[in-house]
């Protein structure tokens, strides 16, 4: 028999990195490169409260439910996304498998073969895939640390009419940035001028350190109305509850979430029942701000180990700055260093880390690398940074 | 705003049939519509006692997990397959979330815009959806009572050169219908001679009545070895344990398989990890085929009940047969009866049925309906059969 694929499965190039991580797992490499939230801190006995808890109130949760998501989730959702300044209904809700899932969905949605999609770079790697699966043309837009270059992303809306914008303005996944209010503002104007739909993906936004009233307005909040918003938003459970259960949730204008819930239908039907209603459960019965509160805490304090051994290494011309939240440290290494090739040593050294190059729709920067900062705790993290100082130190002579 | 959806979306087209099915949800119609499992069979406690054997083991269970599933659950599903005849290895096996998405990441993974894909007539109205949503061509091949028309699909494999071929050969949706061992071995041989892919749906297979030694080999099994298979067959545990645990599975080749896996990836990473691992710790402690068995004498009952329904009103020119298992009747009624116009009646008079058009890829039969017998019990049963008689009375004058 010989299998003959689609043009699409080009899109996904055999990846090298990934080979390499494969390597990586199930022994004693110490991993950087993931971004998995620290197991200890998962809140397994409220979890196992809520599946009881769903499972005394009868057969349901085991039927079919519907494509747009478990009601009383979407209802519960609805509350605590008017917390943050975003003010919908179910009607503007779509629950899927993960946030992964909303920038799929949503792809299928807008995109056609050679429309084009603004990326900022560096940016989220598999959404870059999924993008590329569709045929959709990347084009990336400049940024600096206070969020996209409004003149670039200007330019560029003009030059190339984008049907899309993709982009992650709080705790950045490579990067770890914020965008300033500013940004959010000049990006929000820019796009709906040109009709162009913003993908706003905050994985992150809840792992905020610091000063704990201090808030980042999301696009879709700042948008005002869901209904013609020009902002889809999403978010997740995996980073505040667990990654396990799959649960990710989309915003928008009621006409967009009917397509998305249509693509859905036919893509899986639904997300589990189970984990929607062991969800909502949760939001009902258990204190998750407390919960999120301390996941912050310990966060914020393995961040602060990272960066307390990035100062005593103190690699030669290496540049990074401390994080305001979420997962990552983005560290650029002098432009000679190649850090593909150094995760050869690396991984023969016991440590991984993720290459910069992988996170750029184009002109990829190749002296960058991703540390995650939230699986590890302090003993298992100081090893890995020894062992990525002698990977380092063959390199930076 | 003014949202540009892709060209893909126009495939979707809005579905009165769909608008009508949804004004039966949460209220008192009797639906014979759906597709869906008696609730009351559910096995809630082993589901329990799975869930808390599963966050007793740690916290892994809410961790991310591999994209092609979780390996224990792979390999005892290798064991459940091999005594099915249907020798694999977790190579060979990818967990998706339910069968409807095998259904669409192999559509993605074969088609190509304008590829040409052979369906029996009638078929399962949701791979219909997906395979046009990836812009597939779709042409149906006839059949009867013993399943597909051997000379119309090798006429057709001829002249429309398909990319792949989708079937239902046990307990069809709608039909309800088997196709014999001659057939399925003939689909196979012809197949295998022009490279084209088939993909088995076998989402009822284990839902068969009367004797339970007689067995119906799949296409899967006949083909000998998973290596070079020119099947991918899919299964599911949503008709068995309960669709709420959203969990499907694929069986293929090892080089489809890794495809399936790029795909799902991109599409959301992984299914619930948390699913798996109940289902996982299900098989190893609760006896799920004495539960199979129990739910094969139920649905059998259930559509016993049915049959001499039908028998009793006994419609004139009706045209129907017993179905060996499965969820479904099939009815075909006299040519100048328009099922989609009498669902209208139905509905107003408290009953709903799938009309038969629905399931037709091209030239539909307008006269048909499905109806489902596993979700009501006999009581409701015979409540709903009286409205349709009502209906039905209307126009069988």
């Amino acid at each position: 028999m010989k299998y003959r694929f689609s043009a699409r499965m080009g899109s996904f190039s055999s990846s090298a990195v990934r080979d390499i991580l494969k390597l990586t797992q199930g022994n004693s490499i110490v991993s950087f490169a993931g971004g998995l939230p620290a197991e200890e801190h998962f809140p397994v006995k409220a979890i196992s409260e809520a599946f009881q808890g769903v499972m005394e109130q009868g057969k349901k949760a085991l039927q079919y439910g519907l494509t747009e998501g478990f009601l009383p989730l979407r209802e519960a959702l609805c509350k605590r996304m008017a917390a943050k300044g975003m003010n919908v209904t179910p009607d503007n809700m779509l629950i899927a498998t993960g946030s992964q899932q909303v920038i799929d969905l949503l792809t299928r949605v807008i995109i056609d073969p050679g429309d084009v999609i603004l990326v900022e770079r560096p940016t989220y790697l598999s959404a870059l895939q999924v993008f590329q699966s569709y045929g959709a043309v990347l084009v990336s837009v400049n940024g600096d640390s206070d969020g996209i270059d409004l003149d670039d992303l200007k330019a560029k809306l003009a030059q190339y009419k984008p049907k899309m914008l993709y982009v992650i303005p709080t705790f950045s996944n490579p990067t770890g940035k914020v965008w300033s209010e500013e940004r959010r503002r000049g990006t929000l104007e820019l796009c709906r001028n040109t009709d162009t739909l913003i993908l706003e993906d905050d994985p992150y936004g809840e792992l905020k350190f610091g000063d704990a009233s201090k808030s980042y307005p999301s696009l879709f909040s700042l948008d005002q109305h869901p209904e013609g918003s020009c902002v889809v938003y999403t978010s997740t459970f995996s980073k505040t509850v667990a990654p396990g259960l799959r649960t990710g949730w989309a915003l928008g204008d009621s006409e967009v979430i009917r397509q998305l819930a249509r693509t859905k239908q036919a893509a899986d039907l639904q997300s589990s029942s189970l984990d929607q209603q062991t969800l909502h459960y949760l939001l009902e019965h258990f204190d998750l701000d407390g919960h999120i509160s301390r996941i912050r805490t310990e966060y914020e304090s393995r961040m602060r180990v990272m960066a307390d051994l990035l100062k005593q290494h103190d690699w030669r011309g290496a540049k990074w700055e401390e994080p305001k939240g979420g997962m990552f440290f983005w560290v650029e290494l002098p432009e000679e260093v190649n850090t593909a090739e150094l995760l050869k040593t690396a991984v023969e050294l016991g440590v991984a880390f993720v290459p910069g190059f992988t996170f750029f729709a184009d002109n990829p920067q190749m002296n960058a690398m991703r540390l995650n900062f939230s699986y590890n705790d302090a003993a298992v993290t100081a090893t890995g940074m020894e062992r990525l100082n002698k990977a380092l130190s063959g390199v930076l002579v």
